[in-house]
């Protein structure tokens, strides 16, 4: 990329997550790194006690709030008594802060004050805690940018993975499989793929079931009833989709070769090979909002909270990608 | 491997599977490979008019019933009139055949007439045409065994998984699990990778829900109440286990370097990450029954029948496991 005039750089609103993680040190890494800065205005959103707190412990430098001379600062979001918060420790307070950091940003972005959101990662049992019953931030952003539709893929270098479900328990996912909403993921990603690749995007759409239900032996119906009725309306828009196809087989090495992106019916069909392929490269983008929102592809990671151990690449990756977006 | 004399060759049993699929012409190349008329005695098990057809049209040499100075032959089972057998047609009768040719496989086992099996291919759907009602190979083989303590492991030079769960819908998973059945794969994983290493297996279980449940916001207790208890069981007995892991990152490169088999919760968990990782050499052992099986990882593949152009990389991988098991 080449260096973009600062005053025509995008501004990303860039939420910290759980404070008690790592997505306030990964926030001030990436800040750091002269990609994201002659890029973009990164925006840190997030409670400034505990940034500055973080900041002294892991020995980075920290922005002010507001003074954006440096080339990024600080938006102080969070009633929260930093002195209070410990490595590793969530509570309804960190969720609370969260919470507030995520939505302040949706609604810059909304106002046309930012151009993109970058998201750290939550703690969902903080939000809990917190009183705020959105299972993530895809259910939120959907809410709160009145999207009537959109959804979760996470995509890398490798391998792209729209998700026709999210975060259900797994005996949740049939009852709340839809032809409308595999219809969507598919209509979505075919989109987005499209539009990076520049030729129409090849889709392949993984059924529920054990060997896509073997012809209904090992299914209630999902993939007759709901999945390929799906398959067929996105070929009659014109879509180059293929499926249902047997989930053990489509992410073979073969088969990955002849997809562009694929559709998975719930959250660890199509995380768990992501996952297992990519290499602290995927990104986390929300298909469908009116605003452009991409995020890490992980958890809080608790365990290495405060420590400058944690590895800032999948951020890294959330920012280009936003930029790339807007 | 050294040649071993003819007279100390295992005896495989080698069930060539649907015989309307790829099966017959995978069990004819693999007993043109030096490499395992070297090291076994391969009994072909199935229908002889269907096996000398494939071998006609493929333009393989086939053995002759019960003659095995060619260093292999044929146990002709399967009534079957083989002039109305077609390339990629399955029926009651082909369904009948293979299964017949795997229970004949299992009893010459189970009577010490041979010292393993190995599967082809079967297709579910012809079982179920010819009113048999077992949904795979692994419940006949338990039931026709009197195992009462069995399960699938796929294995591979990268990775090996053992299930919990089987060939089931999915919405069947969360009442199908049970405490015993993620003990018993995790006891019976450890005990087949700790024997084939030399030293203590390090045993990864995965939760059943994304995130493993997020502490409960995704699940209805089957971590707290029944892989959590199993994975406690199983350290109680010495070996050495985690669990229960999101699955979605217990696949990584970093947790796939500190796990020797991982106990999955159901088929596609463990199948997708196998068959995305590993390159035509994964075999299925049945793991905890009286006598030795291992079996191809893949399917018919109906629509490569009879043509030739099959990898037998997965059954010679299965037949070399049968080897080295025996």
């Amino acid at each position: 990329m080449s260096e973009i005039a600062p005053d025509r750089r995008p501004r990303i609103a860039i939420s910290v997550g759980e404070c008690s993680g790592v997505g306030p040190e990964l926030a001030l890494k990436c800040i750091a790194c002269a990609e994201v800065i002659d890029h973009c205005l990164p925006l840190l959103y997030g409670p400034v006690g505990v940034i500055e707190q973080v900041a002294r412990v892991v020995g980075l430098s920290c922005p002010t709030v507001g003074d954006n001379s440096a080339g990024c600062s600080i938006i102080d979001v969070g009633e929260i008594d930093a002195t209070k918060v410990r490595p590793g420790v969530f509570d309804a307070a960190t969720g609370a802060a969260s919470f507030e950091a995520v939505t302040r940003a949706i609604d810059a972005a909304l106002a046309g004050d930012v151009d993109a959101i970058v998201t750290g990662p939550i703690q969902k049992e903080a939000w809990h805690l917190a009183g705020i019953d959105y299972p993530g931030h895809t259910e939120l952003l959907a809410e709160r940018t009145a999207a009537q539709d959109c959804c979760m893929m996470l995509t890398s270098e490798s391998i792209s993975c729209v998700l026709a479900t999210v975060h259900l328990a797994l005996a949740d996912v049939p009852r709340e499989l839809s032809l409308d909403k595999v219809f969507r993921a598919i209509r979505l990603g075919a989109d987005a793929i499209t539009a990076r690749l520049g030729r129409p995007a090849r889709v392949s759409v993984c059924g529920l079931n054990p060997h896509a239900g073997e012809n209904g032996l090992f299914s209630y119906g999902e993939e007759a009833e709901i999945i390929e009725p799906a398959v067929r309306a996105a070929r009659d828009l014109g879509i180059d989709v293929t499926g249902p196809l047997s989930p053990d087989t489509a992410f073979m090495p073969s088969m990955r070769e002849s997809t562009d992106v694929y559709v998975c019916m719930y959250h660890d069909q199509g995380l768990i090979p992501l996952k297992a392929l990519s290499f602290d490269d995927a990104v986390n983008v929300t298909l469908g909002l009116p605003i452009v929102r991409t995020s890490v592809d992980h958890g809080t990671a608790m365990d290495l909270a405060w420590q400058g151990k944690a590895s800032h690449q999948s951020m890294l990756a959330a920012i280009r990608m936003a930029i790339d977006l807007c």
